[in-house]
């Protein structure tokens, strides 16, 4: 026996479809998971069989809940004059921490990557115009990652939104982070810090 | 909604346990889980739970197998003089793809490590003894892991061995790693390197 047998082949195939999971690291996870103890496997492979039922997205704004209208939908204290946009529900709880916004959240699920297969149809703008229409939104805040699919999708977005004068659409700061040191910060970063100076 | 949906938290309780992956990557691993398609994730979590049944251990070696008894005790073909001792059913791909070894494996599951609850009762001394008895034995190769754990496991072992004076215990060498430049080699490996260098 030179192969692995091929439900262990299969189970590694599936590792690797992991966010910086390799082959290698993939291996040594399924080694992993053959060692766990039956009843833990059991356990584990429930709530991952069980997550999309579980832990289902807020049909309005596609956040993470557990009950059937998330606690951002259902809350009355929040802002409804602010939106902001997010491409994961994951991003939600790093805004949340940061105790600075009080505003409402809306998840497109996908940013555009045209050679992936992820087009503006799949942005689902109606959604978003829905929501701007129902709540007395002035401000829509776009808060991607700082990547080219998250800057391709806030530009295709933002011409979108454009045709609404009365809404201001802003978009996260790009500078130095804070603690960081001049001489470690990338040319790209330091470009735009410069750009973006403020009066002090 | 500040915390994670308690399933989601169950979810990455489990995949802290892996190798190398702390709280962040458990974090992003589950949140690409609840991405997958579910058909994806039942088929993966139908494996998950199956592993144990589908990819058993060897009976008498524990190498892994996807039958009654596994390839390297069926075949007539090995070195029945031989027996390498390893920690972990995946170190026997390792060794298979160097073509530099034809004889009989032996897994034990556990290195020693009494502060993790390994304890010398848990490497079944006794059923490397019966493999021993059973086959025409020479030579007993201790290939671990080049740990701390590894080592005391090996010692342990030779300990063991040493009453049959008709057995050679052999451990793989240590040294330079083939294609590696000295500048950049440890203290620790350059020591046995030189330890053990071989008439040239």
């Amino acid at each position: 026996m030179e192969k692995l047998p091929a439900d262990l082949l299969a189970l590694i195939s599936y590792l690797k479809k992991l966010p910086g999971v390799g082959i290698r690291t993939a291996e040594r996870f399924a080694f992993e998971f053959l060692g766990w103890p039956k009843e833990d496997l059991e356990a584990f492979s429930e709530l991952l069989k069980n997550a999309p039922e579980k832990v289902p997205s807020c049909p309005i704004c596609g956040c993470l809940t557990d009950r059937t209208k998330c606690s951002f939908c259902e809350s009355g204290a929040r802002d409804t004059e602010q939106l902001c946009i997010i491409s994961s529900p994951r991003d939600v709880f790093a805004i949340e921490a940061t105790r600075c916004y009080r505003g409402l959240y809306h998840v497109i699920e996908h940013l555009l990557s045209p050679l992936d297969g992820r087009h503006a149809s799949m942005l689902r703008l109606d959604r978003i115009e829905d929501r701007i229409e129902k709540h007395p939104i002035r401000e829509v805040i776009i808060a991607f990652d700082s990547t080219l699919e998250g800057d391709t999708t806030a530009l295709f977005l933002k011409k979108h939104l454009i045709a609404r004068p009365e809404l201001k659409v802003s978009r996260l700061a790009f500078g130095l982070p804070v603690g960081s040191s001049l001489e470690y910060i990338d040319g790209g970063t330091l470009t735009r810090a410069l750009a973006g100076r403020q009066i002090f």
